[in-house]
């Protein structure tokens, strides 16, 4: 392993977070809130002392041989640092006075979960607030991808670039876009940047100032969900709420589908068989749950919004919410659960196991089925018309044994915490799919806070998991990782 | 599809039903249970008339052409007519009202599920609380098994045994004990018959009547929990209950390590990895829960022996209860429920995942990790020291989708009667597992009839996939299954 390397990409992530951090210390600045303010300078001060510090020591270290291990060391090393070091402004300033509140504030805005211990949001101050939504923007695309798409430190091998954005990119396997990975990270980039900025102008012509529809666009960009009302969108207009809805929907396709509408591929684009499940699923879950609440809402169209609202929240794993489904009917929950556990599109911002996944599984599960009653035959998985590699399989067949072991054993860790069965489990559902809320004592209007300092360092590892998707987390866990290098 | 064949197979299933029925017949006749008995008399006379209709429309049915789709399909189709058939006493005698009821009851029953309609069974007549709990003993190894021990019907062609052998039986696949399946079929008999036997002497010299100790022991040889109590176990002596419970862990082992141990292969039968692992399993989650509920019972032996029970009863998915652990903390609650899915041995009578394919999950999932970090390394996946055959993991794999699928589409379905989502949960959990109780409205001192008949159907599926391990059910929906012969 080549742990010199490793660090030295760590301590550049720690400088651009320092960048980062800036619109959150000037709006402090500006705004005259003097302990945030401090929280955020005493913050960069330890930051710049520790990438320093990492620089350093990591002085020579070698640029060649740099393999997949090291991408997803790299990767689940630097989001537990980003977020060990970034949760700094939130306790320095006193904001939140638990260190592992804070940590869990931090991951959950990074991972683009937006579980909150936090019982009211409203009298933070706004520097606080922008850096807390502005973590689920940064988290949203990767801040490692963003690294790739600005400096060049492994341009001698191309390895090292597809390494990184195969860890920290959402999904089984990333796409080439383009030939290069450098140039695939840019594009990918600026597709979010346009869309959020779409997002925002959208927002402000609704009559929101920029700093709430910034903070407003970045929940959504990231598919997140911190809010920065108590009732988290349920008290805007049904204009932002529309916006706000379409735009989830929007940051939970494979960006890909836009790059192809870019470069005038419409039908390529359209007929992708991710994007079609996902609207389909979407459309029958809309119907579904519409048919199922209605008699709870006064019109059809307040229905049909807090509907769309709760589905969009769900399956794009943000989190925002209209309304409190936790009151929903059964069938509606156990719906909304469902549809967090599948997630949002492959190559996206959003979480859960991704619809391509389900795709993929769906399509083994049937193979199999053919095989038991035509042995002989040889079939192959297709998706979108092309050959799926029996590797991609075997990975997603893993995902799926790694994702319901997790599940298991983090429903255990905190049911010790003694709360009842519904809450722990969809506790550790919206955490490890990134989604925010679960049900009952974790539902939309309710917090974590509740939970012991262990079964919320358990919910920290699940929603770095979650995000990373599994692999670049579980192997930090693996003896052989830190033996010496060869 | 040899359709011809396969009627023909399930009217001799028939025939042997009848047989069986006789028992509870005669208790009938000389407890002058008048209802019962005409019960029995014309569902008697019902199975005789289809079963010899089956045999004359299926006269000139070829031997000859029986792969794995027609084994698939007889095991699918010939446990959903015993049911239907079986579950006549019940209706005709106007003991359950509800014909959907008698079929959920009926089910339940062979495939050793042992959830319940009926809130209480003491009124029940003998013959048919007899009926109830030898359904259990049949099938836990399996009507058609027995077939193959009894009858030469396949003779031609060894596949045919084989292929029924495996559908029927739990487990990833069928080892061969000896050369010949109807060999195997034979000794599986045997030991099972011997276990049971031993089984009843053990309860009656607690003090039980041959009636008690013969429901008592089937209950605990299919692996099954209907009752002829009430409360279940808990109104009998201790002695009572450890004679259950260690039988409970017996009938979850695989067979074959009986037969090693029959052929003095002692050390094979103690290092195989499925057993080791069993235990393992058993031990830690015995210890973890003891040390959970010790502050509710008065004496560590009284905490021990409801913590064996129900993990006993959990393990083996039997279902008998000891103590209502629908109380416990919410810790031990969860371990119980993941027992529950994880299930007995292979080649046991009991339900659940199986352990062995817990094994082959993990292990396939630890092989995907070490390929990530070495990308060039080759490796196989290793039980007992032997490769397995790649197939066997992707069907295992296959088998994991499935079983979430099904879970999934079933905890949709019956949420649509409004219970909460715990219940409805675990609801699935136990009747697909073939456990019993669940917990919250479905727990161990409840029962099911609260549900709609559509949910009633639901889990009789359920249960029926479990059981069959998911395949036999699963391609009797296949539309190419029904298409006309080649």
């Amino acid at each position: 392993m080549n742990f010199k390397m490793i660090w030295r990409i760590i301590a550049y992530i720690l400088l651009i977070e320092i960048v980062l951090m800036l619109p959150g210390a000037v709006i402090s600045l500006v705004r005259q809130e003097a302990e945030a303010l401090l929280g955020f300078q005493i913050s960069i001060g330890v930051i710049l002392l520790v990438a320093g510090f990492l620089m350093v020591v990591t002085m020579r270290a070698k640029k060649t041989t740099f393999y997949a291990r090291e991408g997803l060391v790299t990767t689940g090393l630097s989001w537990i640092m980003m977020s060990a070091l970034g949760c700094l402004p939130f306790y320095i300033s006193g904001a939140i006075p638990n260190y592992v509140d804070c940590l869990f504030e931090m991951v959950s805005g990074f991972t683009t979960t937006g579980s909150s211990i936090l019982p009211e949001v409203e009298s933070m101050a706004h520097g606080l607030l922008f850096w807390r939504s502005f973590s689920h923007w940064i988290g949203g695309m990767g801040v490692l991808v963003f690294l790739m798409a600005i400096v060049s430190i492994g341009n001698k091998n191309q390895g090292f670039t597809m390494h990184i954005l195969r860890a920290e990119s959402p999904g089984p396997a990333v796409g080439k876009m383009v030939p290069k990975m450098k140039e695939t990270a840019k594009i990918l980039y600026l597709i979010y940047i346009g869309l959020t900025v779409l997002n925002i102008v959208l927002l402000m012509l609704g009559g929101m100032n920029l700093f709430e529809a910034s903070c407003t666009a970045f929940g959504t960009a990231g598919t997140g969900g911190f809010g920065i009302r108590n009732d988290s969108i349920a008290s805007y207009s049904p204009y932002i709420q529309y916006v706000t809805v379409i735009f989830m929907f929007l940051f939970s396709v494979n960006f890909s589908i836009y790059y192809l509408l870019l470069l005038k591929k419409i039908k390529d684009a359209v007929t992708d068989e991710e994007f079609c499940v996902f609207w389909a699923i979407a459309a029958a879950a809309i119907i579904a749950i519409c048919i199922n609440v209605r008699p709870m809402y006064a019109t059809m169209e307040e229905t049909f919004r807090h509907t769309a609202f709760s589905v969009g929240t769900v399956m794009s794993t943000t989190g925002y919410a209209t309304t409190d489904f936790d009151l929903w009917p059964s069938f509606s929950k156990a719906v909304l659960l469902f549809l967090m556990v599948f997630g949002a599109c492959a190559g996206s911002t959003g979480g859960g196991m991704k619809i391509v996944r389900l795709i993929l599984l769906w399509k083994s599960l049937r193979r199999n089925i053919h095989k038991s009653l035509h042995p002989s035959e040889v079939r192959s998985v297709l998706v979108n018309h092309r050959k799926i590699d029996e590797q991609i399989l075997v990975n997603t067949n893993a995902y799926l044994i790694a994702y319901f072991a997790i599940i298991l054993i983090s429903v255990l860790l905190i049911s010790l915490d003694g709360f009842d069965f519904e809450t722990n489990f969809t506790a550790v559902i919206a955490t490890f799919n990134n989604i925010g809320p679960g049900t009952n004592m974790v539902g939309p209007t309710c917090n974590f806070s509740m939970y012991s300092n262990f079964s919320k360092l358990v919910m920290i590892g699940d929603m770095l998991a979650g995000r990373l998707e599994i692999y670049p987390i579980l192997i930090l866990f693996s003896g052989s990782t830190w033996k010496r290098a060869r």
